[in-house]
């Protein structure tokens, strides 16, 4: 398994509206794009921090993955993102050495990018997820 | 305020003589130091991922950070850490700005930075610390 980078860090927030002023005007980042990920019920800001991203989420449905992360351990850091070089054959590696896939084929994530999550019980609490840019 | 990169991403585990060969056998990623920070009550290993490390945090005392940590949420990422130029500065900054912070004047932290760390309550959720390389 080749992990380059941590390309993002997904945190889940009540309001972009409110939490946009502190990474901007306390933490001085700059938000660089807001996009929604309507499969994940996601509405998502993003902020460059030297290599890797913050991506702030804010559910778009209380029933969604971050409406319910939030309703039950409040705002916070969400999920930890690996780039990885070749997204499909990690996938196979994992499963083989036992690990629990919530995706076991690539999808689309936001930016573009085919990502797949590993499950948190499968790793010590941390709710995983593999990146990789698609092809050119 | 400058943020240059995040320094390192803590993460709470039960024990690091259980997690670390996941980091390493399953993620690839290499342990390259232990060390016990007494003040904090933890043993902390970490890894290199890109220009970040990840800092495996597991309580000696259950009634330290950490250990009570786990004891209400369970294993999963613990702090973020942003590296920053003049931390003092910062501090100052951030104070004037109405962020709560945790430590009012830096201290040591692992692998000999200077640290100091802002409450949650002030930072959407995210128990956020701030590093700065001593001066040679």
């Amino acid at each position: 398994m080749k992990i380059t980078h941590i390309e993002h860090l997904g945190i889940a927030v009540k309001s972009l509206e409110e939490a946009i002023p502190f990474y901007e005007e306390v933490l001085g980042l700059k938000c660089y794009a807001i996009e929604e990920v309507a499969e994940q019920k996601v509405k998502t800001a993003f902020f460059m921090v030297g290599q890797t991203k913050i991506e702030l989420l804010e559910s778009t449905d209380p029933e969604g993955p971050v409406g319910s992360f939030i309703e039950k351990r409040g705002q916070g850091i969400h999920h930890l993102a690996f780039a990885v070089e070749g997204l499909q054959k990690n996938l196979n590696y994992l499963e083989e050495k036992g690990i629990r896939l919530i995706d076991k084929t690539p999808r689309k994530g936001a930016e573009g990018l085919n990502i797949a999550f590993l499950h948190p019980k499968s790793t010590f609490g941390v709710l995983t997820e593999l990146c990789e840019k698609p092809k050119q």
